[in-house]
């Protein structure tokens, strides 16, 4: 272990879920990062390693309770709470700290769209107006000065990177746009709930909350700011039985006059320089391909109807959809190299 | 046992593949048929029993080579070889036997439609025409009158069963028909395949012949005709880790006036006396409660998107997709109860 | 549906597990059986299929809480409740009905052994001397007589097949047995535990309850029983990525003279006229090979140790190791032909 | 990337299979190493990137065949051939490079045990007496001069790192020492066998090779230098359906006064110093959490039975199993700290 001297000191708040364990396995390795606190309430005074024993290797501070922490002494706090508990405990942090927040909580600029969906008023109006939205490939401007980031749904991470520069660049039609997206379990958090029991998940597939996913509204924001006016999807989640991965296959129609292979080629200048994002230069993408990485792989292919494209994307939920981009974010937020414990080679098979 | 006297006597060639296993585990139990000849070239002169042991401790024949089959001694033949193999095969066999063919060789009403997608002329086109297309809900009547079915494909089967009443009844336009597909890996066959072996598959999912899959076609002929006029589809299969099941998510556009409540009714409507089809009064179905039934489950769900709804249709592919369709159609065929030798319930978890 | 005019009654008591499940897909086709109640106390008033989709086509009653089941108007009774709730509900049943209970609460009849290995008194022990350990097989005549059946564990039943006409015929020692048992999720039932949400079993594998796992107990109970004496036997469980399935593989020492060609020919004259007992002729039994019927396949292997020799048994935990069992103790209790309603095949893949 | 100036330039022979992707996942990041060639006959000329997507994004050299290497610009090779094939490459090296071989051609260093098993002579007889078995943490001395290492089988790794200290120490009786091994399915390589197929391998686990897997007699080999005297030990592997992972379960005879307690002392004290060899304090190891690493966690209980213990080892079988191990050894040969390149954390879930 390197020594500690200079590092910036970071808290995980929620650190017994699967966003928190991914987040403490990727900053573990961080060079200039010294996790100092892991908080879990229910399960606070335990070792770390005996919530989640295959980082029981590493030297980690005891979870203890947000209650007990003394945030003075830390400059960065990532949330991996549950939605809707996360916008008090952020508003009484000290102003000195960054903070990158995992959950749904600032990602909808407007608070009445929240309140909508997620069946609650806002509960931190004036912080909201300061959150910035983390799709760092897109947003990294605002991210590099940002105090608060809401790091994106990992859905919507999925369909806003093929998306939003073909739509920025008027290459697909903003109407019609259907993404059928397919996640793997851990998606569903670590949560005690029969539907993600084994039995329950193991050798089949289905859809879920069809029309009504939360992260619909949140992909419309973003493809609403890149079209410049309000836009619909239709939006589908699947659950598969695996245990990272979200693969989201993508039906536009071409604006006129466009093709498939002119909107690889927009991608493939898009995101030339962007270590994360591949745009493939044939063939489609598979989960299994980014397991474990931050990165998302695209595919772009012709349909069989006129006027028609599929986008392909592919992303570790737990990493570039959760907390590789909120690594990534922090980067962009202390003006580190954004890839600064983030070169991860996908584990295959 | 029950003595075999007036049984129909079937052969089945291709037995050594997934399909064939399960034709044999329903024809087994199928009170009106013996099993009397199983064919499987490269393992001819090996007891069925060491080729899928789960079936050992059945009666049953040993594999032999098909040019040595006596077929003047059956009646039904039902062919499980490769694509493009059996049309030359199901041309050779005596006018007297009965035969319902599951590869997708007579499944192209259109000759010039099957050399474009299979790459070769057709080998037996005169048979072609006397060929009923064996969807059994839509096409009840001429299979019962046909003497060569052939058998749906295992995707087709998932479009085509939600949509066709729907595109008849002019409830959904025509265009911009959208079928996302999952299934599971025994869509394959037992092949040796590098992309099937179980560490390429296993956590994770993609999508795989987009625009150019052979289902394509077979889908728009059953669609083209309940619509009187040529249609169009946008077919994506995909991949998932398990072994059974088709999950097809199908995005359409509404006729105009037209509710997605309105097309759950015509659809349940339309099943309400058929067997296998389950139209769900709400929710979406999963691949996992039709496991091992010859089930299909429909779920009908608004779209976000006005005007447009969320057809979602589960089978097991292995048998409403293959071999418990074919037992089905023999059954009209022969004038027996449909539901003969098919009473079965969903294997769950 | 047949008509219901003569057949016997049947209430399951805790029908929203597994088990439960499992026995509604086995009786609902059993022509002596009819369905009357199911209970489940915190389901109470849904439909069953509401609870269990894939079952959603039966004809079945609603889900009612046992203090509102008329017993009167039943035959026999299918207990599937939590381990220690069973012994006061049974004891409270009507005299007339015939009980099998799936719980381990009556399969130990010693009940100091009980008492030490489940924590608490038994609660009814004049009604544990009347209870017969239902592993058919073994015990088909006292099955036949009894009024309350206990049946075997999944784990039990998996090794004490193999072992106790070994045992019987002196052919093995009975000191240091060891078993190595793996089991599918099932087994842990269909509660909310940590532990088995999907992705903390996918894609690896860990023992577990070593050297103090309840079923221990109930191995020895069976094995002394055979041996006329005591005996204690090493048993260690894994949880597999998998739903379903119990391999148990067995090392024992041979008697003096013995061979591992010997116990295989014990075993196959033991279970000759076995219809669920397959004695295999070469080779290892596979779980996938038996999944969803009554069967338990067992195979026999020459150690590479001089004097020792290896079992392996595959069950499917729900069936043979529950659901199907009980149903074949009930056979067994009222006259019935043993394969009344288990004439299942594998489903496989 | 860092620039190559002085670092070893090693040659990966065999890349096409999956300890080479394991093996180029590792070194790709190892700062000592410069990947200069990768070999596979039957897909020379073709980027790596293709047969192995998930490392695209690496800078690698193309795929050449073996007779197209010029190994005089080599400092280092790492054979991961199939067995049999490896003894006449390996022998036909330049004397300059140092090797370490993952496949079983030098890991007997009997060569009449060799021919027994492995079917045939031996074809480097005098270079086997050179070679090195390489289980790092008992031959860390004899690797570091070595020239050509041996990298273990996965199983015999899984087996001995618990088992050595202890006959070493006298701990345990050499007689009846029983290793019932599951592993994941990358244990057979990506070969084209039906028997891996994706549903020939889900949902289900059996025992294979009993009494006569090859890995048998390496055990046995390390376990007799232990014990000082020919050690014959029970072995019996089961493949289970996940892609990685080894989980091996030991019974074993206490010696006289023995302890399981003891054991885990001897263990927790012989490798107190080893970064990667973890005893468990209590309970017993998952493969799921060393998943990715060159980890092993070893836990000991007591048995039930009287002056009886069981072991239980769990390793990732492509890291500590193949080619981690291959990189810890290559560290040792190069006088390189023995953790470079695998400063890795489990990938949980």
């Amino acid at each position: 272990m390197p020594q500690m001297g200079n590092r910036a000191r970071a808290a995980i708040l929620g650190a017994s879920g699967y966003t928190g364990a991914e987040l403490i396995r990727l900053l573990a390795r961080h060079p200039h990062i010294e996790i100092r606190t892991l908080t879990a309430d229910r399960r606070a005074g335990e070792p770390f390693g005996r919530v989640f024993p295959h980082l029981a290797a590493l030297s980690l501070p005891d979870l203890v309770r947000i209650e007990d922490v003394d945030f003075g002494a830390h400059d960065i706090v990532f949330c991996c709470l549950p939605h809707g508990t996360t916008q008090e405990t952020v508003a009484a942090l000290p102003e000195h700290l960054k903070v990158v927040d995992l959950s749904a909580d600032f990602r909808l600029a407007d608070i009445a769209t929240y309140a909508e969906w997620y069946g609650h008023a806002h509960r931190a109006p004036e912080l909201q107006k300061s959150a910035v939205y983390g799709l760092t490939e897109i947003k990294r401007g605002q991210v590099a000065r940002a105090r608060l980031v809401a790091n994106p749904g990992c859905y919507p991470t999925s369909a806003q990177l093929p998306l939003v520069p073909l739509i920025e660049a008027g290459a697909v039609e903003v109407r019609n746009i259907i993404v059928d997206a397919k996640s793997g379990v851990t998606g569903a958090g670590r949560s005690l709930r029969e539907d993600i029991l084994f039995p329950e998940v193991q050798d089949g597939i289905h859809a879920y909350g069809i029309g009504r996913h939360r992260h619909a509204p949140e992909i419309e924001q973003g493809l609403g700011e890149a079209a410049g006016a309000p836009v619909t999807v239709s939006f589908t989640p699947h659950l598969a039985p695996m245990n990272r991965g979200i693969l989201s296959t993508i039906y536009v129609e071409l604006a006129d006059g466009e093709t498939a292979d002119g909107l690889r080629e927009k991608l493939r200048s898009r995101y030339a320089d962007e270590p994360f994002v591949h745009v493939l230069p044939s063939g489609a993408p598979a989960t299994r391909h980014v397991r474990g990485t931050n990165r998302c792989d695209i595919g772009v292919a012709a349909d069989r109807a006129p006027g028609r494209a599929i986008l392909v994307s592919a992303i570790d939920n737990l990493v570039k959809g959760a907390s590789g981009q909120a690594v990534q974010n922090m980067n962009a937020m202390q003006g580190w190299e954004e890839t600064t414990g983030l070169e991860l080679e996908a584990m295959y098979p």
